[in-house]
């Protein structure tokens, strides 16, 4: 067989990746697995604390077991405007709770929802919002309120884009749970939503499985039934991973300190701080500034409050990631 | 070369070893996985059902995901007389306090133990266990705990066998911990034990990493201090998981239920109810018969007290365990 010029090259080329692959960062590949990400500042940064603690050469090496990453996911991972998406199921689910039974509108746990609906719920603060919870993820089995879930979740669609919510997941955080476990991390949530309502989902959409989703609670009871045992949700709150509680759930589920943390808003400043208090370590918050592809909201926002993270960011060596400018895609294809 | 007939003889045995090797069992191998379980009905049933939910032939197939496996710890991981060790761990702990702080006797949370020791805190139920443990376990911040729990396993001895108490570990079932990974199947620990006082030594012990260790829980709190955040233990109960507790706290943590799970006692009864309600499942409980080697009891027994299990084990299907028939070496070398 002749062997022509062309042929030649093609080796060349071929032995020189196959010899510099192993050099090439998380940028600088031809299918690069933060390709969503603009080649600025802020992604440079998390590469670089990826390079350091995978490095078996580097002071900062981490063994696999320890590189625990945890991430929020409202706002985070997924969006959480105009609402966030579990209040707008919850409220479907009280609505038709309420069509079936409207005597339930004098129940205490669905009166400020039956009569100002969203609106009085997010003025009443955290009480109101737990009367709507328990109104409807209570008073079910734990297996019927998951089928709930996944009914809704096939059936709703966002208010603005019209897309199934679960499609509401950012590219680029997609691409960085990859990543990370790529590089042998173990990717977590821990979010202020409900650990019930997530698990439905995060494995398919995230690569997540229920073991590491860690959430709010509300009371469980088991008990025997004529058709076997089960667990009933109950209408009381059994922990609020939120804010300080971010931290506590983090000790009560996974028992070790984290080493990368990501959030978007002050109920995050906690986790992040808990996680870098030790070193090697990174925080992140997801600053949302793009209007025109997402929202822009900060310091005003009732729903994704960002204030003393943005402040103390930089004394912190956190990373402020902005959306507008950092990522070249916000929404997964779907 | 020639070749003579003891190397045609042994080439023989060496291809009949490659053919066969797959099709020997647990029990059958040179180096038997499960070499301290003696070769009965009660290992046969184990290893049946290890070998029918990982044959993908099988119609009981399940894929590694589905293989999580529970364990109670006092009484099944570990020994548990003549009280379970952490309890002892608290009296020490407590009795080291009431030397340094001679007026604690007078706090409501050591006079029952100040006053008529581990026997009238046994008597005194729940409650008095409760205030034992609040006495000893909280106060600190966890970090102190966990490095208390470390110094007492480092110095303290067993009355009886005076060996370590992390060496009063089941042989037997270091090996059936090491057999099921070996399968990939995920183990973990739900025990009515404190989850961080196990979680500093389950991953060397046992190989179980803290994230697989369910148990009962104090209040925690996330405080800033001067140095930095810590998370404080409160004299408050969080969650107990012992009987109904263990389907709720295995809900929690894992997010979804187990197939395998082993216990003791009838603070297990639940855990196995709820893993053999579904199927492909097994349910197995350690009976302990020998008072040579280790302790013999059940039915009259306050520490690993079992009836319900013994009764209904038959009519469920659930694996009994004769300590001293089915096991050919109860504790672990050290």
């Amino acid at each position: 067989m002749p062997v022509s010029k062309s042929s030649i090259a093609f080796s060349v080329l071929a032995i020189a990746t196959l010899l510099f692959a192993p050099l090439t960062n998380a940028m600088g590949d031809h299918n690069p697995p933060l390709r969503s990400w603009a080649n600025g500042a802020s992604t440079q940064r998390i590469v670089e604390f990826v390079d350091r603690v995978t490095d078996v050469d580097s002071p900062d090496y981490l063994p696999p077991t320890e590189r625990v990453a945890v991430f929020d996911n409202d706002g985070t991972l997924w969006a959480e405007q105009p609402a966030y998406f579990q209040v707008l199921f919850a409220a479907d689910v009280a609505r038709e709770r309420l069509r079936e039974n409207p005597e339930l509108a004098e129940d205490p746990d669905y009166k400020t929802f039956s009569e100002g609906g969203l609106k009085a719920v997010a003025a009443g603060g955290h009480e109101a919002l737990f009367q709507l919870v328990f109104a409807s993820h209570t008073g079910v089995s734990n297996a019927d309120f998951q089928q709930s879930v996944r009914r809704w979740l096939d059936s709703a669609r966002h208010p603005k884009t019209e897309k199934r919510y679960d499609a509401m997941v950012y590219q680029p955080m997609l691409e960085l749970l990859h990543y990370l476990r790529e590089h042998e991390f173990s990717t977590w949530i821990v979010s202020g939503g409900g650990v019930s309502f997530m698990r439905v989902w995060t494995e398919e959409v995230y690569g997540i499985p229920p073991q590491q989703v860690i959430g709010s609670r509300v009371h469980m009871r088991y008990e025997e039934t004529g058709d076997g045992p089960r667990l009933m949700r109950e209408a009381a709150i059994s922990h609020v991973n939120d804010g300080p509680g971010k931290p506590v759930g983090i000790q009560q589920v996974i028992g070790k300190r984290p080493v990368l943390a990501v959030g978007n808003s002050d109920g995050d400043f906690e986790m992040l701080r808990w996680t870098t208090a030790s070193s090697p370590s990174l925080g992140v918050l997801i600053h949302h500034t793009d209007d025109e592809r997402e929202w822009a909201y900060d310091r005003d926002s009732a729903i994704g409050h960002l204030e003393r993270g943005l402040d103390e960011a930089p004394g912190r060596g956190w990373v402020v990631v902005d959306m507008k400018a950092d990522w070249k895609r916000v929404f997964a294809a779907h």
